[in-house]
């Protein structure tokens, strides 16, 4: 099959989640191990949250003191920096709005801004949570902020969030990062074994 | 450092945890690798959910349809057998109760009842939900039936595993399976990799 023929490895993701930041590192490296590419696709976890009725694994009694370990050791094995940002978690609104502006006009361009968004949140340790933040990121990338700043309260553009937001339902994803390779779902920065292996494999 | 000096890896889990099943396959030979014992802690996770105010995870919208899928999935990985039990979740009390029963007559009997558990609940199919059933598997390990049954009532034996679940609780237990090394938590089968590198390196 030629690398065009291969439909996009789905990455969905909250530009909140720690767990995603990792993934975000990785996940076209290991896709492009295998001529795939990567459909980055930001979503608002907290209206995933509100159908599967959980909430935010940081804020949760045990599971959140046990997970910011867990972060920091997992980022340690993979020798990667890592910072909580100053509010945590935080409402990723104008940012995802954001990427699917910029997604609409230069694809390759979205993907650059959504690696600044996760930096500037897990290596700065920078809550990308206002219109004004996101806009100050993507204008370091070369882009007007004026018109960054109006594209987050464009009614086109929320509209594009909403919709993946629906998609992402839909599609069943429950969590972030999700993967969807052909169809099958995997859950988790530590499904990327499996992922990496189904991409190898085809299947088992 | 002699073998014996070596703190046991503790394995916290419940009976009901398809993920807890999938881990005792292998953990008694992950830590054999680097010479540890493993202790087998059961609890009842219904106890921790009320300090953590989760709910069982095949009960979960999207959540339980993706971990559906992820468990055949991953035992086919491991070429493992797995089936659902007939009832999921199910209250473990009983085999709880027996477990620590058991133990204190016969560790090593005690783990391999564990393991009978597991196997009767995951490769079966047959929830271990009452005092009868618990004592059936006991009872095919050569266990007196009856003297099983007694245990499950008796109020020395609910008392080992009150303990052992404000002990979980205190610990941090978060979920299951849950593996401690010489104070280092790691929740989740797929924290099985981690839980391998940290025996072989000391930590990072």
């Amino acid at each position: 099959m030629s690398d065009s023929a291969k439909t996009p490895v789905e990455f969905y993701f909250d530009f909140s989640s720690p767990y995603a930041y990792l993934s975000g590192l990785r996940i076209d490296e290991v896709a492009r191990l295998y001529e795939r590419q990567v459909a980055w696709k930001p979503v608002m976890l907290g209206v995933v949250f509100k159908t599967t009725g959980a909430t935010p694994l940081l804020d949760q009694p045990l599971k959140g003191d046990y997970s910011r370990r867990d972060l920091l050791r997992t980022a340690r094995l993979l020798g990667v920096d890592f910072a909580f940002p100053n509010q945590m978690p935080f409402a990723a609104i104008a940012p995802s709005r954001l990427f699917y502006w910029l997604e609409e006009q230069n694809p390759a361009l979205a993907k650059s801004y959504a690696k600044a968004v996760f930096s500037t949140a897990f290596q700065e340790g920078v809550s990308v949570n206002s219109p004004e933040i996101a806009a100050d990121v993507a204008a370091k990338l070369g882009v007007d902020r004026e018109a960054a700043l109006a594209a987050c309260n464009d009614p086109a553009v929320k509209d594009k969030l909403r919709v993946a937001n629906e998609q992402a339902i839909a599609a069943g994803i429950c969590g972030a990062p999700f993967f969807v390779i052909d169809g099958e779902p995997f859950w988790g920065n530590d499904r990327l074994d499996h992922v990496e292996r189904w991409l190898a494999t085809g299947g088992w």
